[in-house]
């Protein structure tokens, strides 16, 4: 007998099936067991008689009955099989679980993260957690098809590189045959090179960061989102780009995951007509004037500045998200095109959301004797870079680019605490799956 | 002036253009020169006066032109803006190129691969390497378009793993923080725990393997393409999906990427109507029967083998791919399900395609005891495998997978020599983008 859907059978009333599951739930009422049978497209309704009632959470079983009819007053308008239950017949355990560590019923999972995570296989299942990886799955798909109708190309690019150019502190080393490479903080330097080959290009990878620290904002390895492009006419063009993205990923999840948002209670952020693009320099005069907090000479905005400026742009703007450009040069990285305006700032700029960055971009430099200043100015060796310089010496357009995280959009779009939520198996210095060594202070 | 793409001239007959891209080619002509100018949508032949002999080739340019008819006897029918030419009114170098250090405008590209590797940001822009990437390009794509429409879920799998599960010699350890993490030979452990979350899932990811040796067919970090699924029936439901999954590749190739076929004057793999499906002992017994070599006792198939029973499967089946069944239990990892007709068989299979392995995959235990048993053969330690136990222990249904490898398929596709020309940065025990050490013996 061929397997049934649990999606399918509100389309079969009458029918005997074949359902295959999970037993998310069940319920006990005198004679009568209820159990809610899960499988990937859904939740059904199973009622049977006492043999059921040996069943327990994440029982995987078979059941072969007969799809009713719910009476009128009993349908479940939540449930897209609300209208049906199933008549169990016949039962088979094809796998006993064993007795759940916590109630896993609920409509909200409520544990400490610490055991969340030591119980990260066991959590996933619950369908609040599953929604946080339904909606990274569309942030993620929605990117790539965003940018594919924008004329760029997908690459792979490597997370090893053969030298630490980055900031050496943050980078992890591996022992790579007899010698030490490293993975790569963000694929930067691939992307640049590659717009020398498809002039517009994206990469969906990993990144790592050997944070010195645990905050709910940062992991050791996260799903970094790149994309690059070449022949801007100025960084503008590149903010463009970026709200588009944005934009269909709003889109497409309004569209794909009414459900997963509504069970956290959330909306994609409000957006108006174009996203506030100002410079670093006036957000800081803004804040001076709403907060009289003076950090007008400060070369960044901290924590509670990106916070303040989210603020300023939903009640004067109406949007959620806000461009801030003309970052310090000071702060950027050696690759960064200075503003010819006024060479000490940056054409640069972080889009933040709610509060939180969500992604950083910018123009860079795109000639080959002005990169190897920039090297030689900032300590490194060309020799360092040899493969990336190649790039520049054959000619390249003048190009930048952005990056997106994954996981900070998926934590600021469904409100989460920390960032770990977002991740499936988050890596930080306490954990890689199970604890590495006793947390000294645990992630707040 | 708006851009206009290369593409968009053969509609623009008549009209002034001002076109943005790299000089492929130069050739004079007295005192006419003819350049090819490239950009990521094509290519489009401009004539101009002397002012164009200074250009070379990657010099990044912006021409100003009209759109002139070809007369019908200079139609180029191999290039899409054959029709048209442009004659040039404005040249501006935006980025001058450095003298190339070999020839780059032939239609192959003559150079030995550690040549073609030590300048790889150059080489990646011939029209043939780009190929390449584009062909992959779309293997991935495929895949991930195929699960989808199969109702599979795409996770993010981490690269770090915590602990050295799958042969201690060929992992990459990872200086992480004050301890050691590795990084992982591939997704298998991630895969399945998610069969518990979504029943059917997959995940493009990179996979280490610390290959001592320097082979045509190795890697150290690769494309894999992992999918894994739940409540089958039998390994062979697997195998249907691993078949639906290469026709779509092979009829996407056809459709989006026949102009980067016709560069290597290949075609997609001939399948019969179903791929055949033979067990090993049946293969050697045919190669026996063949060729007279005798390898019914191996417990593996020798690399000559492969490519015997591939020219097997192709006269005799009309295939150029053959699915190869049940190794035996000895030779394949301790989650893998042995035949309960023939325990010291295993319900596995490998796809064999032109002579080389494509795709891996099998049945594998779902039952918690039967894992710790295999755990504890193996000589490992369950402590070991928490996350992972924790699936199992909580009800995972009989299930099975797969993976494939883009740059093989790639390779395999195209006919490369080398699995290096199907990675865009390929490392190996000798180069990480630049060499590592001075090369014991080249990549043969």
């Amino acid at each position: 007998m061929e397997r049934t859907l649990v999606k399918e059978t509100a389309t079969k009333i009458g029918e005997k099936v074949r359902l295959e599951g999970w037993v998310s739930t069940r319920r006990d009422h005198g004679k009568l067991v209820f159990i809610d049978l899960k499988d990937r497209t859904g939740i059904v309704q199973v009622i049977g008689d006492q043999k059921l009632s040996e069943l327990r959470a994440q029982d995987v079983v078979e059941i072969i009955g007969l799809v009713q009819k719910r009476p009128e007053k009993l349908i479940n308008p939540n449930l897209a099989t609300g209208t049906v239950e199933i008549q169990a017949e016949e039962l088979k355990v094809l796998e006993k679980a064993a007795e759940l560590p916590f109630d896993m019923g609920g409509k909200d999972l409520k544990l400490e993260l610490p055991t969340m995570l030591d119980y990260r296989s066991l959590t996933l299942r619950h369908p609040k957690i599953q929604a946080v990886l339904k909606v990274q799955e569309t942030i993620i798909d929605s990117f790539r098809q965003s940018l594919k109708s924008q004329d760029f190309t997908e690459f792979q690019a490597s997370a090893l590189v053969p030298v630490a150019t980055e900031g050496g502190a943050q980078i992890f080393p591996v022992e790579y045959y007899d010698t030490k490479v490293y993975l790569g903080q963000s694929p930067q330097l691939y992307k640049q090179i590659m717009v020398g080959v498809f002039e517009r290009v994206f990469t969906v990878g990993k990144a790592y960061r050997a944070e010195p620290s645990v905050t709910t904002r940062h992991l050791s390895e996260y799903i970094t989102l790149d994309a690059e492009m070449g022949f801007i006419d100025s960084f503008h063009d590149i903010m463009d780009v970026v709200e588009k993205v944005i934009r269909e990923i709003f889109s497409d999840l309004n569209k794909s995951n009414s459900a997963q948002l509504a069970l956290y209670g959330v909306t994609t952020p409000v957006l108006s007509a174009k996203i506030p693009r100002i410079k670093m320099r006036e957000a800081q005069e803004i804040i001076f004037k709403r907060t009289g907090r003076d950090n007008r000479q400060e070369p960044d905005l901290e924590p509670e500045d990106e916070r303040e400026i989210c603020r300023w742009s939903k009640e004067e703007h109406g949007s959620e998200l806000v461009f801030i450009t003309h970052y310090p040069m000071s702060k950027r990285p050696f690759y960064t095109y200075a503003d010819p305006e006024d060479p000490e700032y940056s054409m640069s700029f972080d889009l933040l959301g709610r509060g939180l960055e969500w992604a950083t971009g910018g123009r860079r430099l795109n000639d080959y004797q002005q990169y190897l200043e920039a090297i030689n100015k900032k300590g490194n060796s060309p020799k360092d870079f040899e493969i990336y310089l190649q790039a520049f010496k054959y000619g390249m357009p003048p190009e930048g680019g952005f990056a997106l995280g994954a996981e900070r959009i998926t934590m600021q779009v469904l409100g989460l605490e920390n960032v770990r939520e977002a991740s499936l198996f988050p890596r930080d210095m306490e954990r890689v799956d199970i604890r590495l060594t006793k947390p000294q202070n645990e992630p707040k």
